[in-house]
């Protein structure tokens, strides 16, 4: 993990459902932000969520505060999040998308708490006066308000989003073009001993041919399988004959 | 909602948890992609599931199949999900990124499926046979493997990112030079008048104060109450005297 994902703090705020509070550590965990602040829980909660199978090592070393306050005060970015799209003009709101690039200009130098309230409420008018700015997962108007530890799996995905630590897979490599033109003569061998014939002149056939196989976006790999059944195909045709 | 997410068939094979079918149909609404299939799922989670609080409409209408083939049969592209980054070289492996590039170019024009499989041993190889390619989300190599419920909320998160309707908040509206201006006029009649000194001259304070209150980012309407604020002081630091 980049070094700076150590600079956030997810705080969970008045969180009153142990399965969110597991669920919220585990997509901590599956996209490396390892530091978690809790206010408040309701106390049954979090017993339970930190002896919960499958709790990690994360929920047992989360921290503790009575206050919002206290638990962002080491803090020089605080960042709400919410579901309502225009809660409160004193506060600047932001997409996750916009916020995400905001974050992470400040990651590498400041600590960040990122902040999640309540099931119910969200987080409370004290709790967002601690705040810079707001945050909203673009959802559905009908429908906006997200369970929160899917809110934290998307809000975390977003931040590591571009994190060069997750290299992307490298796209299949395709067949070059001799092996594409192998099948092609194979297959157009194939289709003559078929007898196979087009309406108007071979000629027209082969390019056909030609496209169609080059359409087919052949991986490398695969080409040697076509030409072993297309082979298999053309012997059992001569065989048969 | 764009009319192509209709296209969209979230299809979750062999889920056990009631919590899960729910926070995924919760999370399917949430984002705008209303249309669920369910393959074989564990008969009392469903029914559990179905009528659990706050279980949408989108739930009770979940079409239910006995196998993968027929519930994918009538989609042109079908993509499974996966923890495991290589798991079968038989199958393209892409990003989260990269494949939900790849489904918005034919989510236009064509029916597509989208695979999650059950909460412990993710998509049967049988499963996966059905599937065109394979997509995961980047996660910690020592923690792959996410909640089932907050998988599909990442995954149509990043199917909706960038979708017009919904539209990015407006940034907040910054102060105009002339009010910047006047705060920092004022703010150095406040300085002035409370005996404040720079070491050197007064025309480099006058400079650092004019850059000082620049970097403020200062918005429109926070312009009227820091002149107010410091109007306030400089009448008390002069009825003071």
């Amino acid at each position: 993990m980049p070094a700076k994902f150590d600079n956030l703090r997810v705080v969970l705020v008045a969180t009153r459902n142990p399965l969110n509070l597991g669920a919220a550590a585990r997509a901590m965990s599956n996209f490396g932000f390892l530091r978690l602040r809790v206010v408040n829980p309701y106390e049954v909660a979090f017993r339970e969520a930190r002896s919960a199978v499958g709790a990690s090592e994360l929920l047992a070393r989360a921290e503790e505060y009575k206050e919002v306050g206290a638990a962002v005060s080491d803090c020089s970015l605080v960042v709400g999040t919410t579901a309502v799209r225009s809660r409160d003009v004193r506060h600047p709101l932001r997409s996750l998308k916009q916020g995400a690039r905001l974050i992470h200009k400040d990651l590498r130098s400041n600590r960040i708490a990122l902040l999640f309230g309540s099931e119910k409420v969200g987080l409370s008018n004290q709790a967002l006066s601690h705040c810079n700015w707001l945050m909203h997962i673009p959802t559905r108007e009908v429908h906006p308000s997200m369970n929160l530890g899917q809110a934290v799996a998307v809000c975390l995905y977003e931040l590591a989003r571009d994190s060069r630590s997750f290299p992307e897979p490298a796209e299949p490599q395709l067949a070059a073009s001799d092996d594409v033109e192998r099948v092609t003569s194979v297959l157009l061998e194939a289709l003559r001993t078929s007898g196979y014939h087009h309406p108007r002149s071979a000629t027209i056939t082969d390019t056909k041919v030609r496209r169609l196989v080059r359409r087919l976006r052949l991986q490398a790999p695969d080409a040697e399988v076509w030409l072993g059944m297309l082979r298999q195909i053309i012997w059992k045709l001569h065989s048969g004959k």
